[in-house]
């Protein structure tokens, strides 16, 4: 990639940050409800500090900046970069201003674009591998950004929204299929030369047996005879762990429903809505998914069942409910999908699917030295893969061999199901 | 008082509020860094629900609710008045919008001016009793407002100032003096027919011993000795809870403190400003005070004395460091008092004296019935009195018989110490 | 007080703790389910450690200690005398085993003969005062040690008996009657040359009201009428902290109440017992106090008030029903009490009576330098005052002056209630 | 296996438990000084409500349970049978007595012992098995009341042995070689007809890559070179929830090392011993293994890696230092094995070896329905996979394919390391 096309994709992320905001008032910029969920002016401001920090300060010279403090406030978990500001806090800080934190951003992008006009030769090649990943890292920012606002939004008893409601008919959604696939030694993980984590790599062989998988999302309505059956009152479902959560949290649905005078809401970033009972369930965690795939006496997949059965279907991210198109749901499968009984549908966008694999090194794994290591090699235990996007991923973020993961209690990202059949 | 005088005074008080935002940023009004600190915006709220819930709603005809969600969002701790918004979680709203509560503020005014002025007589005395009552409580949440937003700005790195510093010369404050009070039986609690809470009544007798009581306030410079001397790192000065807390919140110096190459700076409202050795200390919590005055030999007065003192006096509010001064700090003692040495100084104003005394029923108290009767009544126990208003205090706010009281480790008030002689 | 005598007195007070122990079995010793109560076995060991630490290792030439890490695991709280073993964790130690406990005892009593009867004339005034310390502490033990172990059975579901039943026959106990006494000015504290703390130094001038106080404590039969009038589901009755903390810890009734098919039993040292209505009421808090004297339309007395009220009575410790009675249990009045109609009946023994006054410093109270200071001084914050002694105390442990002092969500001592006229 | 060996097996395990507590004294029985540490006494009576609950109460007539209260104190963590006595207050009871849980024991065993004898051919089969999975039960609590006898006896500051110690001297180590293992597809999992767990289940075909495994355990020595390398105040080698661990619960060894000046000291069941830099390291978290295989440039195994490796190995539970062999600390290789340099050492006993995989379910498996459910399946969350068995396992506990799981943090077991060589 030439220097004026990585320039163009910066600035197009960059600028998609702050379109993204736009229908935010000052006040949804502040908060921090739970330590998961970031103020919505840290995310802008920590995925400008990442451009200071790894760019500007090493590879321009004489770059001043923007202000002494910020590389305290906005580092988030870097141990190589130094002290930071505690993060069940971020939300204590009513400054740096929203208007502040926009005009670090400009400062940034600036300093950006001189550099990667001008920065020598010899570093360009390592410049553009961490501009390429600072790219990568905002755009997972812009879908903390969109979850963590639909939260804010979300615990607030009257139910802002975000965006105006968009009509979406409640039509039915056939039963799900099992495809088969055929089981033998497949490989996974990244191969080529376009980008990808580190996680994904190395590209290796792996068994996985013969399998069927659901050609669509579990939706809403599946969901619902689950919960309507005692789903979350019956501890044999249940993990352990997430059997403790149900009760520490008192979960009784998943995260965004609210069931007023007998009918089922969900909560969306299009305010309060009738459950859309054809829609993927989403908002659910790892606990709720294995609980429901019980209670189907199904079970969830494997992240190579997932890969193995993706790679064999013609899929691109076009195919998928992402960001790009607006929706910023899940939406039913009707709308965007051909009538091919053997294939896979949402395999990417709408909800990211929780698979049954733990987090951990691929054979051959090696964390990066230094700080880029801390990026995703460190977080390599007690959280569970999930694949394929959703609703709130941009569609150029996606890859078949994208790991995301996340602790199994976790419900606050765009989550659902898609069944393997069990034995 | 007319009902002309009583909305002027309402009027005034509640643009009072407003006038104190107004070098606020929207930021500003949100965040709750701790429990105990309530975002502006909710103080805005909350008062304005005050005159809704108890007046509006009962007294005046076909009112209409601002808002229907109110009442919960904005109901304090009575639970008189039905479920409310967890008081921890006040910071996680993004919404009502700072202007919204602008605007809800504004409709209460409208319709209490309309209530003030058409109210039928038989129900004047009643409502004029809540308005007063609601009067004061805003004035009280007047001086929260200005703590809390300093809570807020002093937990920043950045440490914003709310308003621009203004100079106070650091001059030498003579030693203190100790004033003997004689000893014998005396009246204390409110008389007259001015506006008291109710914990002020019954004024009764109570006998207290001969004593001596500093003329002024301990100054930074002197508390500072303490700090030198090892006073946070010695447990014998301590009680052994204020120990317990010293070590679980890593106390080293009051609140606000903060040491900077080997300079000691304390935040402001007026920001970041090097420690006036003359100045009264403010900011330290009962343990602080109690062991200060171990330290130093001494000991705190009690409520009875430093009110039986307070009589002695020629004392008015008039002479006092009130909010009304503009400071919004305590101030050295030559700037204000006069060089009568048998005269008690700084009693009122400029900080909250920690007192000896528990925070306890007069005898022949009794609770109010009703929500009023969860005013003051229900929080005695587990709280210290403190006496005398402070510089974020209303000059007309406070009274010789105010009785202020928060549990002994709070620190985040304008809060300091007098002591009496020991033995 | 001679030698021989107090030595007698040494020896009777410590047989005394061994003697409560013989029901005991061996793992009765050792558990602590909540940090306030103490494994039998530490509360034995602890005693003899007062007397090692602040005799035999000072004043008794080459003293050797029992065992060098007993000095660590038995300090209770004296910061004087160094690190200890933390609290919490005193149920986590199965060694020193029971029997190496005993032959510590052994080793201490041993050497504390030795001590009494040939220390130096010169030491001996010191010494004196510092023996009677430790025989008035392990009385103080004694009672704790009574009220962990009932905890320690409490709690468990099998529900033991530390002693066999007595059979206390349930008869009807007249209605209380209020004993006006008239106010002025009285003197309170200990006076005369018998030990006593030094919290109830110095005797000094109080003023009271005139008021009138129950003849006799609150029976079981009282309270169970505000528990079955939702006494404990209506927040009106209640301290703001006292609704928090019954909500938190789930009370519905005094501690080691049990319902079973709808019939009150109560546990006590002698079993799982039917609820003797006409018995004291005990196990409750200083907030469940206050809301049944709420409930009652009463409040509680100051401290004041009780011991002007007690000193007008002709008491003497043989009248109250004591640890000497062996009843181990409040019991009713009849059984103890003569018919005069004017006597307040049940001022000592029985139950500890919470008073609506806050443990503090009296007027001119002087904590004493060193490691006795922290004996009582510093436990001056956020505790209420106690009076009378208990069922569990040691008849000629108590005294009109003596202060006892709690926090007021503590429920495991022998605490109850007695009213006095509201207004 | 006929019914008399059946009993054999049972009675002669039984028997083992009982015979492990003799060197206990009554107090050791009964504390709980953290969550996953049970009392000894709840190890002993929880084996038994086993055998009661899952066959005396269903397959022997008119069986009448030893006691009312028992199958709710001694129920762990079965929701199928109902509510039980909670986790973390196992050691607040001192009753039901040692004793008392001795007669328990007793009690079972013979009308286990009758049910054996006298069941119906037509229950035998179902029978047998729950037996025998009540032999393997027992032998896993064997293992655990030795080390929480361990952490008992080592969170004591007198440090008491629970045998004396006995003398292994500490001999040169050779240098750890890597015995390449050649990548392919293999099978893992249980075969045969001989009892093994259900998560051992299926055998299945995996693939693995070449790689290398150390031929021995990691040891002491080693280790320590870790450690003073600064390895625990490096936050490079550190998942980062394991820097989050190290730092909350201030790690700075692995458990139980203990330095005294500037000596380093193990706490062992044999007592506080010197440091064996020979032997293999034990009682360090997975975090603690990861962190040093990144300091070693190396990494930890996954399971298939140790269960192919080990398969090629030609070892039988009697090549390894178990429970039987009486050391009861894993001991230096010299000890035990021969001089083939191909070999894999200690592949079995001494230590649980850390791997790099989750516990999470087989292709293919299914939770068994009931009770039996519960055992493991359960727990397919959060744990990673530890093999091989420790010196506190029984040597016929132990299998190729058996799959031990604990939390990453966890460190109580024998738990240790072996490296692979990294890329």
């Amino acid at each position: 990639m030439s220097r004026t096309e990585l320039l163009r994709d910066f600035l197009r992320v960059r600028q998609l940050s702050e379109k993204m905001c736009e229908p935010l008032t000052i006040e949804d910029y502040v908060p921090q409800p739970i330590e998961d969920v970031s103020p919505p002016k840290w995310n802008l401001a920590h995925t400008s500090w990442y451009f200071e920090t790894v760019l500007l300060k090493t590879h321009l010279a004489d770059y001043e900046c923007f202000h002494p403090e910020y590389a305290f406030l906005y580092n988030s978990y870097y141990e190589s970069f130094g002290e930071r500001w505690k993060r069940p806090q971020r939300g204590h800080l009513s400054r740096p201003t929203v208007k502040e934190v926009y005009q670090y951003r400009q400062h940034v992008n600036t300093h950006m674009e001189h550099l990667i006009e001008t920065v020598d030769d010899s570093q360009w090649s390592t410049c553009k591998q961490l501009i390429e990943l600072g790219i990568h890292h905002e755009q997972q920012h812009q879908e903390l950004l969109l979850t963590d606002l639909k939260y804010i939004l979300g615990v607030n008893p009257v139910y802002p929204a975000y965006l105006r409601p968009v009509e979406i008919s409640e039509t039915t959604v056939p039963p799900a299929e099992y495809v088969p696939i055929s089981g033998g030694l497949y490989e996974m993980g990244h191969h080529g030369d376009a980008f990808a984590y580190d996680n994904e790599f190395p590209r290796h062989p792996v068994h996985v047996a013969d399998f069927k998988l659901q050609n669509r999302l579990v939706t809403n309505g599946e969901y619902l005879e689950f919960v309507e059956d005692g789903g979350y009152r019956n501890f044999e479902f249940w993990l352990s762990d997430g059997w403790t959560a149900l009760n520490n949290e008192h979960w009784e649905a998943p995260l965004y429903w609210v069931q007023q005078d007998s009918e089922w809401y969900e909560f969306t970033l299009r305010g309060l809505q009738k459950l859309n009972r054809s829609a993927p369930v989403c908002h659910v965690s790892y606990f709720e998914a294995d609980a429901f795939a019980h209670w189907a006496d199904q079970r969830l997949p494997t992240e190579a069942e997932w890969e193995v059965a993706a790679q064999q279907t013609q899929l691109s991210p076009k195919s998928g409910n992402f960001y790009d198109d607006g929706y910023l749901h899940p939406v039913p499968l009707h709308t965007k999908t051909p009538d091919d009984s053997s294939s896979l549908f949402q395999m990417l966008g709408d909800v990211w699917e929780w698979t049954n694999s733990a987090y951990l090194a691929y054979p051959g794994y090696c964390k990066e030295p230094g700080p880029l290591g801390e990026y995703n090699g460190k977080f390599m235990s007690n959280q569970m893969v999930l694949r394929g996007g959703s609703c709130a991923t941009s569609a150029d973020h996606i890859r078949l061999s994208y790991r995301n993961f996340f602790q199994p209690e976790k419900r606050w990202q765009f989550m659902g199901i898609r069944l393997a059949e069990r034995c």
